[in-house]
C-alpha cells in the first residue's frame, strides 16, 4: 500500500470498525462456541475463509481471506514452549543500532495446552526487546513476509507516522530512522488499522531507552503485559478473535506473552540488589496495576527517568499503550510474587516470581 | 423539585439503581434486540412509554414516561452532521462570565448512519466549552426546558452542591456563582440521580480554567472523551440505554461527541507550535489513555497547571470524571493520530488526526 | 499447609484458574440464573456441594466442598445491618502493636434486602482498620478457624511472603512481624491462591501508616472500595461467585463493604476542617476514580505522604491493590457527595455524603 493512501485505509478501516454494532458483539459473545468461531473475523486459522461471512460485509473487505494463525508452521503439537528471557539486553557499544524485523505469522505455545496463531515481529510475541540510549540512532527496517499489510509504530520515536509508520504490503520493506528524545519503557506495535486487531494479535514489543546519565546500578528486567482474546482451536491452534477483543474480557493476561511463565521459572536476583522493572503495557485495553507481594517500590518514575520519581509505592497502574519504570531494593531474602493486582485480569496469568537469594 | 428534597431524591434513586440485579443486566444484554429495547429504562424515544415495564417497578418511578430522545425534533434523516470545533475559545475581556444554559433534548447526528436522542445542555453534546481564569467569577443559570429534572455540577466549583447543584423541574431555573480556585481541565455534567443516566445520556462538557499567569504560548484544543451506550433505533433515532451503561461495554467512544470526527476533519497546526490538549474524560466509566502517534508529550500536568509537570510521556490515563493538560511541540511536519490507546475502547471512535504543516 | 509447599499450591491453583476458558465464563453469564448458581465454583452457601461439578474438574480440587457463605450463622433474616465507622482509629501510645485476627466465615447484611456470605478477617468486611506509624512494629497473628486455607498479605510489609504470608489450615496460626518503611494507605488481604477468589470474597482491609512527622491536623477517614460479585441467594444469603469475579461486571461497588452506607448515614465534619481521606482500593479489579462533588482536593499524595504532593485535583484514580491519601479543606458549609466517578461502577454503591456544618 503506497504511503499516501494509508490515511484513507486507516480512516476506512476505522469507520468499518465503528459500524459493528455493540449489540452484535454481545450477541456474538453469547452464541455457541462453534458459531462464535465462524463469526470471528480473525479466525481463519488453517487458511480457511470464514464459513459464515461477517454480517457486516464491509468489515470483511478489510480482512484477508485467511486471518491470524495461517502460518504453514509445524504441526501444533510439535510447537515447543520457550520461556521469554526477561533480562534487559545489554547496550551495544555504538550509538547507532540497525534493526531489521520481518512481520510474519507464527504458531506459539503459550502454555502446555495452548498454541496460538499469532501475527508477529520476527516470529516472536512479544517482539525482540530493543535497548538504546537517549540520543542514539535507531535505523529500522520492517519487511513484510505475509499477505496482510503490516507496519511499525515506535512510541519512542518523534517522526511523521504517515510516512514512517506506513503499512508494507507483502514483500515490501519500510525503512526509517529516529533518535529517542526521552528515556523510558516504550511500546512498539503494528499500527495498521484496525490497530486493535494488529496489536491484539501479537504484534507488540518493548523499546527501552536508558537515559544518557546511567541510572543507579540495578538488575534490570523487561515485562510486557498483554491481553489475549482467542477463538476456538482449529487444528490445535487458537486464533486471535477480533470480536472478543472488542468485548474486553480476555482469556489470558500475560507478562511477555505466556501466562504464568515466571511462576514456572522465576526471575532470580541477589539480596541487596536494586531491581528495575521496565514495564510496558501493550494492552490492548486494560491497565496493569503492577505490584510485588512483600515489597514496596522505593521509586516509580512517572516521567522519563530519572525525572518525576515518587517513592514508597505498593501498586501503580501502567495504562494500555504506556510504559513505566519501577525500582525496589531486595533487602530481604525470599520469594516475591509480582502481579497485575487488578485480579479479575491478573489472575488470568499476569503473575510471576522474583526469587531473592 | 425543591432543593431540600434533592438529597432524598438522590438517595432514593441511588438505592433504586442498586436493586437492579447484575444478573438481570447480563441477561438483558443477551436478549434479542427488540426485547432489549423494550426493557431499557431510557428507551422511550418517540415519546412512547416502555412497552414492557422494568421488572424493578421502583426504578420506573424515577424515570419519566418518555426518556431520552423524545425531542420533537426534525425528521431524523434531516438532522445534519456538524463537526465540533475543538479550539479552546478565547478568554473574554472581563473577569465575570455570565453563562445561561438550557437543558433540553436534541437529536444529534454523530455519524453518517447514526442519529442519537440525547439529553443536552443547549442542544449540544458535549455542551459548550467554558473558558475562564483562576479567580474569575462564573455566574451560571440553568433553565430546564423538559419534563425530566436536570441540574448542573461544575467540577471547577467549590460550592455546596446540595443547593447549587440541585435539580430544576420543567420551567424552573437554578442560578449560582463560583470562582475557580485551581487551573485545569474540568468536567461539568448533570448531577441529577442516577448520575450515570444523566451524564451518560449526553449532559456533559468542559470548563477550562487557565492559570492567572499565562502558560507558554500554544495552540490549544479541548477534547472531551465520552462513551455512548445506545439502544436500537426508533424512528431513526438511537436512544441512550441505561442497562447498557451499567454493562460498561460501549458502542462508541468519542472525542467531542462524534466517533472519528477528527479523522474526518483533522486538527491543524504549524510546525514549531506548542500544542496544548485540555483533555476531559466525561466517561461515564472508562479511562482515556491519551496518546499521540509519532510524538511524546514533553509535559503532562498532573495537578493544576503549571504545577506538577512531568516530562517525556507516551501515554497517560485520564480517569472518568477527571481532566488533564497535555503539551507537545511539533518539531516535525506530518500527520499525527491521537487516540485513546486503550484500544478495545479507543477503536470505537476515540481517534483523530493532528496535521502539522 | 506447610510453608514450603505454598508456592506449589499457588502455582497449581493459578494454573487451574488459567484453564477456565473465557468463553465458558461468558456462556455461564448468559445461562439461566439457576444454572449459573450451580456452575459457580464459590456457591456452596448452605453447606452444599455444587449440584453440578465444575466442567474443569481440576478447578474443583482447589475449592472446598462448601464454599463462601457456609458459616453456621444466625438465620439470614436476623442478621442486623451495621454501619462501618469510617473514622481513622487513633494511634496507640506504644510503638509495638499486637494484632490477632481470625479468618472465619460470616453472614453480613450489606443492605436492607441483601445478606452476603463472606470470607472475613474477624467476621468483618472490610477487616478492622490498623493504624500505625512508620517504624512501628506490627506483631501479627492469623488463626484460621475454617476448613478453607487462608493467609494474610500486608502491602505495608517488606517481608518474605513465602514464609510470612503462607496459608494456615484450620486450627493453625501464622505469626510474623514487620515494620512499615513508608507512610500511606495500604491494602491487606488474604493471599491464598486464587487470590481473586479470597480477596473477592471479603478478605481485605486497610492498614494506615502515618508518617513519623505528623501531617497537618485533619479529620481523617478510611474508605476501602471493593466490588462484590454475588450468586443467587441460598436460604436468604448471597454467596460470592468466582465466575462472576472473572466476568469483571460487579453487582455492587462499595465504600467499606456496604453500598450507599454513607449516603444513609453521612460523614460529618466542621467548616474549616482539613479532611483527609485514606482511600484503599481492594478491587479486585477496577480503579476507584475518587471525587468529591462541589470540592477539589487541595492535595493528593502520589507517593508516601508527605512526599509527591500534587494540588488542585478534581478526580484521581486509585488502582486495584493500591491506596492513596486525599486532602481537602472545607471552606464551605454544605453537603458534599463523594463518589467513584467511574459511574458505571460507582453508581452501584460507591457513593457517600460528607456533611459540613
Amino acid at each position: 500500500m503506497p504511503a499516501e493512501s494509508r490515511r484513507e485505509f486507516l480512516r476506512h478501516a476505522s469507520t468499518l470498525t465503528l459500524t459493528i454494532p455493540g449489540l452484535g458483539l454481545v450477541l456474538a459473545a453469547c452464541a455457541a462456541p462453534d458459531d462464535r468461531a465462524r463469526r470471528a473475523p480473525g479466525n481463519g486459522a488453517g487458511g480457511q475463509t470464514p464459513a459464515v461471512p461477517n454480517p457486516d460485509s464491509r468489515l470483511d473487505t478489510s480482512l484477508p481471506a485467511a486471518g491470524a494463525g495461517t502460518a504453514a508452521g509445524p504441526n501444533a503439537a510439535a510447537v515447543v514452549y520457550a520461556r521469554v528471557d526477561p533480562a534487559l539486553p545489554a547496550l551495544t557499544p555504538g550509538r547507532t543500532q540497525r534493526i531489521h524485523f520481518h512481520s510474519r505469522e507464527a504458531q506459539i505455545r503459550i502454555a502446555d495446552d495452548t498454541v496460538v496463531g499469532a501475527w508477529t515481529f520476527d516470529g516472536r510475541m512479544p517482539g525482540p526487546v530493543i535497548h538504546c540510549r537517549v540520543g542514539d540512532t535507531v535505523e529500522f527496517t520492517l519487511t513484510n513476509d505475509v499477505a496482510m499489510p503490516h507496519s511499525m509504530d515506535f512510541h519512542a520515536a518523534q517522526i511523521d507516522p504517515k510516512t514512517a509508520f506506513r503499512s508494507a504490503l507483502k514483500g515490501q520493506s519500510v525503512t526509517f530512522s529516529f533518535s529517542p528524545r526521552y528515556a523510558g519503557a516504550f511500546l512498539y506495535h503494528c499500527g495498521t488499522s484496525p490497530v486493535l486487531l494488529h496489536l491484539g494479535s501479537g504484534m507488540f514489543g518493548a523499546i527501552i531507552v536508558s537515559p544518557r546519565e546511567a541510572l543507579p546500578r540495578a538488575t534490570e528486567f523487561v515485562l510486557v503485559q498483554s491481553e489475549m482474546y482467542l477463538g476456538a482451536p482449529v487444528n490445535g491452534v487458537r486464533p486471535f478473535d477480533y470480536s472478543r477483543m472488542l468485548s474486553t474480557l480476555p482469556d489470558f493476561v500475560c507478562f511477555n506473552g505466556r501466562p504464568d511463565q515466571y511462576g514456572r521459572e522465576p526471575l532470580r536476583v541477589r539480596r541487596g540488589d536494586r531491581v528495575r522493572f521496565w514495564v510496558v503495557n501493550a494492552g490492548p485495553t486494560h491497565p496493569c496495576a503492577f505490584h510485588v507481594v512483600g515489597e514496596q517500590f522505593d521509586t516509580v518514575y512517572l516521567g522519563a527517568p530519572p525525572g518525576s520519581a515518587i517513592h514508597g509505592i505498593q501498586t501503580w497502574a501502567v495504562p494500555a499503550g504506556g510504559g513505566m519504570c519501577f525500582e525496589l531494593v531486595t533487602d530481604v531474602v525470599g520469594e516475591f510474587v509480582f502481579v497485575n493486582h487488578a485480579f479479575g485480569h491478573g489472575q488470568k496469568g499476569a503473575i510471576g516470581r522474583l526469587v531473592v537469594t
